[in-house]
């Protein structure tokens, strides 16, 4: 059994999304991101960066593991599934998981926090920050322009991204001219397993909370 | 044979450092980041993100690697070195090298562009990354308490976030209270391989040009 402890947010539903579809029973433990549950020290004996998602394997003596692009692997190589066996088509979806959680992600994050949270409006960093996020899609676009998924089959890389790439509008940036980018995203979101990730935790109205506390711990 | 094309960037020695401590035979070709050659067409035939560090393995049917977490963990894999064998330390190697790809990398990276490049002088900006910067530094400082490397032996995972930290001043963040982690600054530091590795390619006068074609693109 897997513990996982998570939210709402596209690094969370990377990790419930994988379990769904490798097939991994696991207890889902909300984490309340308002009330900065993370911090807790109980959650940082985790994960000392102090971040979801974080997942506990009890059949693996208790063994935790933070850093969602870390767990998505680790649960892959458990369950024997969303990467290739063949070591070139492995690196290539390791290639594009990195992708995503050296480019995508931080750039996107930070297209949200100053379109979203941040306590001043500072043009050039929206800017900044919306134009790299679109820059990436356009990467993913491209690539996508001979195969239906990033490295080849339905793997972890595919999962990593698109959490964040249904966001898009989250980050004020447009893509409905991206075409192969667009049918990828309605492909993944088609998939029972992918809904079902959603759900794990689903966003409510708490997320509100959430996005209050950042605002005001960026404004402090 | 492994061909690397890379500049001299913390994201660059990163990969130069860990084919010296592999001992892995390679040919380093130099990219003029001044002159914007990894945008060239040759280049993003090999990574479609227009990056370095890139490799191409001459011994694998010229299969090329890009990210370089992605490459660091490829070559690792193939010489058997720098990534613990059993598997629960494995991954927390993996897991802190997610840490510097997704964090540390990504966060000081922009607190480099916003106290060095940016056009504008924006003062909010250079605060948010300077101080989330020094968390990070925080996290790895108290991680660094109870051992000499962060996942037990010495891992891919030092060589990634060693190439960051001793840019600290670029970034306008001191390190100097944190007695773990300027300890493993210098412990790094003092190994030949590393010591090699910063040397391909080594920083010279033309970095000024790189630095100018930074705040140029910054500035359009």
């Amino acid at each position: 059994m897997i513990d996982l402890y998570s939210a709402a947010t596209p690094n969370g539903h990377k990790v419930s999304i994988t379990l769904e579809e490798l097939g991994l029973p696991y207890r889902l433990h909300s984490i309340d991101l308002g009330a900065n549950e993370q911090k807790q020290d109980w959650f940082l004996k985790l994960n000392p960066n102090g971040r979801i998602p974080v997942i506990v394997d009890r059949d693996n003596g208790d063994f935790p593991v933070f850093e969602s692009g870390a767990i998505m692997l680790y649960l892959a190589e458990k369950a024997g599934g969303l990467l290739p066996g063949d070591a070139r088509a492995r690196s290539l979806a390791i290639q594009w998981l990195m992708f995503q959680m050296g480019g995508l992600g931080p750039m996107q994050g930070q297209a949200h926090v100053f379109t979203r949270y941040f306590p001043s409006k500072i043009d050039a960093a929206i800017a900044r920050y919306q134009g790299e996020t679109r820059r990436l899609y356009e990467v993913l676009d491209g690539a996508l322009a001979d195969r239906a998924y990033l490295a080849g089959d339905y793997s972890i890389a595919d999962i990593a991204s698109w959490t964040w790439v249904r966001w898009h509008h989250w980050a004020g940036v447009a893509i409905d001219d991206l075409r192969n980018l667009t049918a990828w995203v309605e492909r993944i979101a088609a998939r029972p397993a992918v809904q079902r990730g959603l759900e794990n935790p689903p966003q409510t109205p708490q997320d509100d909370k959430a996005v209050e506390a950042a605002r005001s711990m960026l404004a402090k």
